[in-house]
């Protein structure tokens, strides 16, 4: 099959896909470029349309398209040379979930997609989105997690009692009753939560905390970048 | 002084520093946003001029512009409220440093700019930046550094023999005669190596490396981001 015309129907219909209100009415979402592509194709992803100049010939689902038209359905700064559609993945929570973290208020789909990729490295069992939040299956999300969307499952809707067995670490400026990294031990099971860069964590999640932690750094400087700071902490859960 | 048309000679003039080209050879460059200004003047950076629609109305180099003016001489997506222009720092080399983080190859503005931040948070004494890498001085690199870009001094042209003295650490992929970073014991001065995501480090870089580091991650994960990598191993150093 081939489509040439960037008026197509389905194309525009997958264009759509850019938008978060039609991801979440559809639960599909836009993987871009041929070794996400490849990697989700790999790790079972549920892949339903593969739009492509060349290559994936082998595949029933793909459709031959043009550059312009990869352009339309790609939020890239330059157009990969193919662009598939996926089902959303809805993870079950387990309850030998040892090491979660929990992300509040994220907005930055970049950002998100460096956490998702480090905590993958790390070994962390799985990552909840809290509050208001960027989407999840955000191209630019999906762009920086370099194929780790699908290996760490993600919750966007959870309650938070599931956590009274976890000892529950907020990550906090420097203060009272906060404990420097280099001196604190993980537990078994630990729940990490962090706030957004611009209004850190809620004080709902900080009087739900067991234990405050910080981590250490020059007074010059305000404050870490998210992904920066996730980073450290979950280093040390992964070595621990 | 006020100017309202974008033709303005210098306007004209002062756009241009959007291109690495330009602030090579006028040795200036863009700060973008009223605090980032602020922060520069407080470390005494020197500022030849301020445009903004208000703001700074105090100071002599202070010029009235309009929006339209502001958008033509930023990269921003949204047009900050001022720009000013700032004269590029030339830091001299001290034997004092005992933490240096060389980078090479670095193409990525935004990862730069947060590796920069993050180095200034854990202590590092200096960053260098070896072979063809991104102008430290590109505006997404001054946004990306949070008001850190000259918190710590960058050498861009430096003789390796200066690390004599130093252990040399290789950051690497996993192999043979790599220690992972939780048995690693950083020496009094240090020279921590990263190559590019893209190309990793060169084979002079290697072989200069008087000792090689890795972080230990899963093996379903190709890579981390580099500015992670770099903030974790930079976080070691900074607690020894």
């Amino acid at each position: 099959m081939k489509i040439t015309s960037v008026n197509n129907d389905l194309i525009k219909e997958t264009a759509k896909l850019l938008r978060g209100k039609y991801r979440a009415e559809s639960g599909l979402f836009l993987l871009e470029g041929n070794k996400c592509i490849e990697e989700a194709i790999q790790s079972g992803l549920e892949i339903t349309q593969i739009f492509s100049t060349e290559g994936f010939e082998e595949f029933p689902q793909r459709i031959e398209v043009t550059e312009a038209i990869l352009s339309k359905i790609s939020d890239a700064k330059s157009a990969p040379k193919a662009v598939a559609v996926a089902k959303q993945i809805k993870p079950e929570w387990s309850d030998k979930y040892k090491k979660v973290v929990l992300l509040e208020g994220i907005k930055d789909a970049g950002n998100l997609g460096t956490i998702l990729r480090t905590a993958a490295a790390f070994g962390i069992d799985a990552i909840v989105l809290y509050g208001d939040t960027v989407d999840l299956y955000n191209p630019k999300c999906v762009r920086s997690a370099v194929g780790n969307l699908w290996k760490i499952p993600v919750f966007t809707e959870i309650n938070l009692d599931i956590f009274t067995p976890f000892e529950r670490v907020a990550t906090l400026p420097k203060g009272n009753n906060v404990v420097n990294l280099k001196d604190y031990n993980p537990q078994e099971k630990t729940l990490v939560m962090f706030g957004s860069e611009a209004d850190g964590l809620s004080e709902e999640l900080k009087q739900f905390a067991t234990k405050n932690v910080t981590i250490e750094m020059d007074s010059s400087v305000e404050s870490l970048n998210l992904s920066v700071s996730a980073a450290v902490i979950m280093y040390k859960l992964s070595v621990q």
